[in-house]
């Protein structure tokens, strides 16, 4: 048995020293989509490896075409573990709506009495990384040692694209090979629940272009008689899903499973309210498949957008065009093990088997696929989790979330491994916006979460790699 | 009984004293949609004046808030007929794809030896208007009188949108009210049919707006959930034609007639090819109700059409975007006594039954809406017409026209009286394009084919006011 008492002291003890380490990084102005910034991320990179290196870790700078990677490595019994963070940050703009420089951070007190930190990363990751950072240190400078294997690995392209992580993880995949993922980037559920998010959803996503007569046409002279590709384009989509709204596309529900009990039984303590959720929206109805709540709908079922539709007259005043071809973008978000090529596929079928001889159809702009990611709630690694974070906050909560976070599905796809998501984010943290803050709470409680759960990770049974 | 040998006699012998004056007419620059042009059209419309004046017609400039206007009024036994045509015509641009100065006409002789007037007007519509006022000059100067009495209205703003029309007709409604209407502007079947147009649809028209959230909405967290208004839209859209290509909207069919089996045998007569019809625009499906072929899909069907439809990202890649709202314009060509604010207080029930609690429609850009116009095919105007028109060309076609020509709308609703339309324009008379023409036959027999209607509409029985 490993006890965590001495280095939560030290986290208590030593609180000022972690938030003067969060500065120093946020005063790196690590903006990865300007090329006028790539030194600083490379300073940024520097840093985080110095620092690893400084508390026993194997760590380095790894080159890559674009900015680089650091990896550190530190022995440990029990289970091996690969932490994800990233050090850059998005760019700053617009500067005037910031209440002071973004890369001069400082500890504001809002009216409600609640200390914050301010400044560009505060949040989005430079905050978020540096919990696990701050906890391994406290593990460090009490026991000499650290409950389990880590190994860490900080990408410094998340902002702008990730252009060389996945052939990064190719190359390096042995190395960065471990029994599970931890990544610290996304929310809690309330101020009061930190959230561990079990499920992201997949996508599928192109264009359809449809096409009837040779040219424009004029209506007066051919209307009726002539495909009206807009019309079609309408019925088609409008068929795609029903009065029920459950999607229709053949074999589209292939590999969506119910929700787990535990899972269900989790969220129906969240104490969510949907009347709430669509209000603040403007929306009252919920549009998704009847038989599932508001919840399941945003989180673990899958749907059919048409994201973007255009074609014909769209100017001032009118036009009786009968134009010659129509356009959308649509997407499908996925969940379980459905298959974003099979879904695709299914999508093209329907249209096509809706399609009048005369007619043609074009589908562009397909954006690489991705399944869905869903952590088992009964998980070894989500299990210890959880526990950790009960432990620290009398409760967690298992979200869901409705996007993809295109890291999980790199490490799933290219490293075999299965992720945990642990965040201590807020929905009003302004990321990606002017005066992006991170609660001193969420890095407070975060480094004691991170220091807890490294505990519970080191209890578990050993996890097969 | 009337004769009309002589002034039949009286056009073969003078027919190049008609061309001389048709290209005086055709040599004044009335240009409506040009003020520059304000003192030609001016000029055209006087040299027409003058000359019914000289033909003892009681004639006038009648100026409006626009272009003026040409009346003129001549007595006769037998029924009262209204003439209408128009003296501008349209811009010249672009003046270097004329093979010659546009408003300095001549004959010219095609490849197959058709000779062909050229110049802007010479079809569209001082050509054809120039048909009838010579069929009055070869009665007038062969038999001092003419066979029926006689109104003409020449308009001066047909080509740029008729704005002072509609309020001339108020004003003058009890010195233009005749027993029925004539108008010279449509087209012939082919060059060896002259075209009796017998039925123009009408037209219901506006935009649509359908919104959901009150902000555009990431699919990634609100997918599912929220309601997409393309989708809704599509779907509404998509719901307003069914299978079987009939409109769905409550009571849309209300007031259409089955084909007149008159009008059927004479369209089967016209050897029309569906397939070439439909092939020279790429297609081959006809689109409109099964049960109905081509022609009547086009001349005596109503439709609904999607002219524009918009909403989402509609740029380069992909946006997982809801959005807030999304946009269609809808048009609807009428048939028999559809009525077009009945129509569209349908197609509005059609949106509003199909839309959720929590979104809201609007509906802008209503044109004025208009009643299809149909000539009854046993009417005895057009009896007569067409008993003319078999005398002189050997057949005559009775056509639709899938668009509407307003002043046939306006002289219905304002005058209350129906017109018929005959016309000798062909496909290829490139009219408000460059090198506009209008072949030598169809002016000279033309005329000859008004000398004709003359007579046979004197020999009607008075029809009733």
């Amino acid at each position: 048995m490993t006890d965590s008492s001495k280095p939560l002291d030290y986290v208590e003890a030593h609180l000022d020293d972690s938030l003067d380490r969060l500065f120093a990084l946020m005063r790196v102005p690590s903006v990865s989509t300007d090329p006028a910034y790539a030194e600083q991320c490379q300073h940024a990179a520097q840093l985080l490896s110095d620092e690893l290196n400084a508390l026993g870790f194997d760590a380095r700078v790894a080159p890559t075409p674009g900015h680089p990677m650091v990896v550190a490595h530190h022995d440990g019994d029990g289970p091996h573990i690969l932490f994800y963070g990233h050090y850059d940050v998005q760019p700053v703009d617009p500067l005037e709506l910031w209440k002071r420089d973004p890369f001069d951070p400082v500890i504001e007190t809002r009216g409600d009495g609640a200390k914050q930190i301010v400044g560009r990363g505060a949040s989005d990751d430079k905050g978020q990384l540096r919990t696990f950072v701050e906890a391994c240190r406290a593990w460090k400078e009490t026991e000499g040692r650290l409950p389990c294997k880590v190994t860490i690995l900080f990408e410094g392209e998340e902002e702008s694209g990730s252009k060389s992580l996945e052939p990064f993880l190719h190359a390096n995949a042995e190395e960065l090979k471990a029994d599970f993922a931890l990544i610290c980037d996304t929310l809690m559920w309330d101020t009061e629940t930190p959230g561990l998010t079990i499920g992201l959803r997949g996508m599928a996503a192109g264009q359809v272009t449809i096409r009837a007569a040779s040219r424009d046409l004029h209506s007066g002279l051919y209307g009726g008689a002539a495909r009206n590709p807009i019309q079609l384009l309408c019925s088609i989509l409008g068929e795609m899903k029903d009065a029920d709204g459950r999607v229709t596309l053949d074999g589209f529900y292939d590999g969506v499973p119910e929700l787990d009990p535990a899972v269900r039984a989790s969220w129906d303590a969240l104490g969510f309210d949907p009347a709430e959720f669509l209000g603040e929206i403007g929306l009252s109805v919920p549009a998704g498949e009847k038989g599932h709540d508001v919840l399941e709908q945003i989180w673990s079922r899958p749907t059919a957008e048409v994201n973007g539709i255009w074609g014909g007259y769209t100017g001032e005043g009118f036009k009786t065009v009968i134009p010659a071809e129509a356009h959308a973008k649509v997407s499908f978000r996925l969940a379980g093990t459905q298959n974003p090529e099979k879904v695709w596929a299914s999508f093209e079928d329907h249209v096509r088997s809706r399609l009048p001889a005369d007619c043609s159809v074009e589908f562009t702009g397909r954006g690489p696929g991705s399944p869905a990611v869903t952590v088992s709630s009964d998980s070894p690694p989500l299990e210890a989790t959880r526990a950790a974070l009960d432990a620290e906050w009398g409760k967690a909560a298992l979200i869901g979330c409705g996007g993809g976070i295109p890291v999980v599905t790199s490490i799933s796809k290219i490293l075999g491994m299965d992720t945990v998501l642990v965040g201590f984010a807020l929905t009003d943290d302004n990321i990606h916006s002017p005066n992006e803050k991170y609660d001193l709470k969420s890095f407070h409680k975060g480094i004691r979460s991170w220091v807890r759960i490294l505990e519970k990770i080191g209890e578990m049974a050993k996890v097969p790699a």
